[in-house]
């Protein structure tokens, strides 16, 4: 089948990430979508400029509405940003009848109504799964995922920027204005960072959460909105103190004579998972009837996480063009005639660190006797432990933990352990992993 | 337009709990599916059985090849579990070319790859949210969500009973037989608890979650499983000491030559987001090429919370047929006439506890003056500490933390508190959330 062809309104950061995660992943995009999907044009201010993908095979122009005119487009993939030429751009490409994906959580806090109207009498798609929390499929759960709920509370950290400076600021006894000039300076925050550090961004993400939570219009202007800007270093201390940890939260709170829309510094208890989220990581945590509480984490900008989400939207628009509805999302997420060749793992292939432990004699040279065993066996030990013995025993325990080795290896080398007169009985064994992330 | 008719195959904890959210948010339900769903058949073993839902409107049969015959139904919910006659049952509604929404993770994972292929060739859809994680939808995350990644790994706490029996050992020092049996009395594991404790149940789940993830067949036999039986109270300890703690984990991870699939105990370092899922819940990482890792935590059992992903199912085929492919699922969630009238509560409206700092003169009485005009506000002091004051100076500072109440209340309090003469300065005052779950 012919590949869908769309076309982006804009390539910085979001676009050029969109444009590699599609050439990286275009088979196994395909595989899922039922058909690939293709650039094929792009509007942009500066052609000359350098981008952070390949623009082979893209047609560069200069005028926008190029693209939203573009008969041979069927989805315009808008990253322009703001409410100005952006909002116009998508409603002229909602009236030449184009599905649209946009990452643009202003353009949607501010005039989604409007937006929407227009798309419903066209009949088309408008996705924004990529302008609330970057990365994380936040409006898929709640939209449909949680389809079942009455909906009681949102608690977010939906501003990377702002939890990037609190954990700096709290990690490092740091002012604010202090780690917020090093944000700038990596790239994290925004020349002009009061969208950022005065709430507004959070705000537009809230408002969007917050309509398709309770079924209600966007009001962004009934959100009340404070920023981390101005946050005291010493005040993050106390709060620590007191069991305490400060995160920027946007809330909406299903209260009974109404909803509560507010976006601000809030003190949230060290054990909670939420205290637990730091850098520029976003996390949101819905709290509904039926399925209690639950939450979503993930990174919430940069280029392939944000592109992540609209690539996830694009499958979601191709799968409505290709399939029957009864089929619009395979059951194994793969289209069923795609299916993978690769092969499961034998389990002695299998590799992790290990943690050890075992009983051995108390006496000089037998921990060498052990790790030459190991070592023969290619396992290097990353950590020793010897629980003192009891008074007058002969045998001490023994805890280790050893870097990664596959399970063929290390079984092997347990049976060799065993085998030492030095060691008595059996080694307990248990797998260790430290789920970093994973090399990209 | 007229109810979508559905029939249930069992009606115990899951179904009963199905019936009752499917009730208790009827037409929340409705404005999001475009249509209500009403539940008109439930074949049960025993009609005379105290059950946790109510059954008016609800035809009880003791057969239920009659279910899925009966002309009048749309969807079948298969909540029988096992994979004997629920099989059975299954194949034969699709072969009446009904959709099927079920919670069973062993017919899925050891008979899902029959079930699906007879699906395709019907043209009706098999949901089974359910059947992992409970209420997290992680099915709908990986399948949708993440459509533009390449997936490498999955490490997730997906048997809320392992997960409940490691989190007692550890913090109550307590040995595995002895949680067990409590977990037994208390109704957190079953009678015959082989399937979690043994890791059958975690492998089931693991099944699907790498057939969906990587594109391969449902391959249950391949997996190398443990379970929590037998592990020592003394290993979670010295594990503890090293910086670790063990959770039970199912790993898909996507290596060179393959997959590797492994259910068993594992240490992850204390300061992981997956070492503080405590107790039933179940939390899903997933990382993948572009987003990077996503977290997916929730309540993985329980009547209400399955309930909650059979609903989304529902709600999933019944948007399915109710709708034009492009507006599938409501823009903002709720159909477009189905908005709610729900208002914006006003700022001062908003209530949460408070974290108050000043600066205060340091001498007795202070404190009284202080807390007497927040007492006639009706603001209760939950804590207050008063660190040390350099010596010889006449003001000190003074940290307290309140219980919940209105913005407009705390607002007009800390004027009068900044207005006291003992006062000096301005009142550093934030927001505290202790994020508890909403009361249900």
């Amino acid at each position: 089948m012919k590949p869908v062809r769309i076309g982006l309104l804009g390539l910085g950061t979001v676009g050029g990430g969109t444009v590699n995660v599609l050439a990286r992943n275009r088979e196994e995009i395909a595989r899922r979508a039922g058909r690939a999907i293709e650039v094929v044009q792009a509007a942009v201010r500066d052609p000359g400029k350098a981008r952070i993908c390949g623009t082979g095979g893209i047609a560069l122009c200069g005028d926008p509405v190029e693209v939203v005119d573009n008969p041979d487009i069927e989805i315009v993939v808008e990253v322009i940003g703001g409410t100005g030429i952006a909002r116009e751009l998508v409603l002229r490409a909602i009236g030449n009848r184009k599905h649209v994906v946009t990452a643009n959580k202003a353009l949607i806090a501010l005039h989604g109504n409007e937006v929407f109207a227009a798309a419903h009498e066209k009949g088309v798609t408008v996705a924004f799964e990529s302008a609330v929390a970057g990365g994380i499929p936040i409006i898929k759960a709640i939209r449909e995922g949680l389809a079942g709920n009455r909906i009681d509370r949102i608690a977010g950290i939906v501003n990377g920027t702002s939890n990037y400076i609190l954990s700096e600021m709290r990690e490092h006894r740091r002012g604010f204005d202090d780690v917020l000039g090093e944000a700038q300076r990596l790239g994290y925050a925004e020349e002009d960072p009061s969208f950022d550090v005065e709430g507004v961004d959070a705000a537009h993400k809230l408002t969007i959460l917050a309509a398709i939570a309770f079924g209600i219009p966007l009001q962004f202007s009934r959100v009340h909105t404070e920023g981390i800007a101005g946050l005291h270093l010493e005040d993050i201390a106390h709060a620590e103190q007191l069991g305490y940890r400060i995160r920027h939260l946007g809330i909406a709170w299903r209260r009974p004579g109404g909803v509560e829309l507010r976006v601000h510094p809030t003190l949230v208890p060290r054990r909670h998972l939420l205290a637990s989220v730091d850098g520029v990581m976003n996390a949101v945590l819905v709290h509904a009837d039926a399925v209690g509480s639950t939450l979503y984490y993930g990174a919430g900008a940069g280029a392939e996480p944000t592109a992540s989400a609209v690539v996830a939207d694009l499958v979601d628009v191709v799968r409505a063009l290709t399939t029957d509805p009864e089929n619009r999302v395979p059951h194994l997420a793969f289209q069923p005639d795609a299916m993978s060749e690769l092969g499961v793992l034998d389990r002695d292939e299998a590799g992790s660190a290990w943690y050890l432990r075992m009983t051995a004699a108390d006496r000089p040279g037998v921990l060498a006797e052990i790790a030459t065993v190991l070592g023969e066996a290619g396992i290097s030990i990353e950590a020793v432990v010897q629980p003192e013995p009891p008074r007058g025993a002969h045998f001490a325990k023994l805890v280790m933990l050893t870097h990664t080795v596959s399970e063929g290896r290390m079984r092997d080398a347990l049976g060799r352990v065993e085998r030492l007169d030095v060691v008595d009985g059996e080694v307990v064994a248990l797998r260790v992993e430290h789920l970093e992330d994973c090399p990209a």
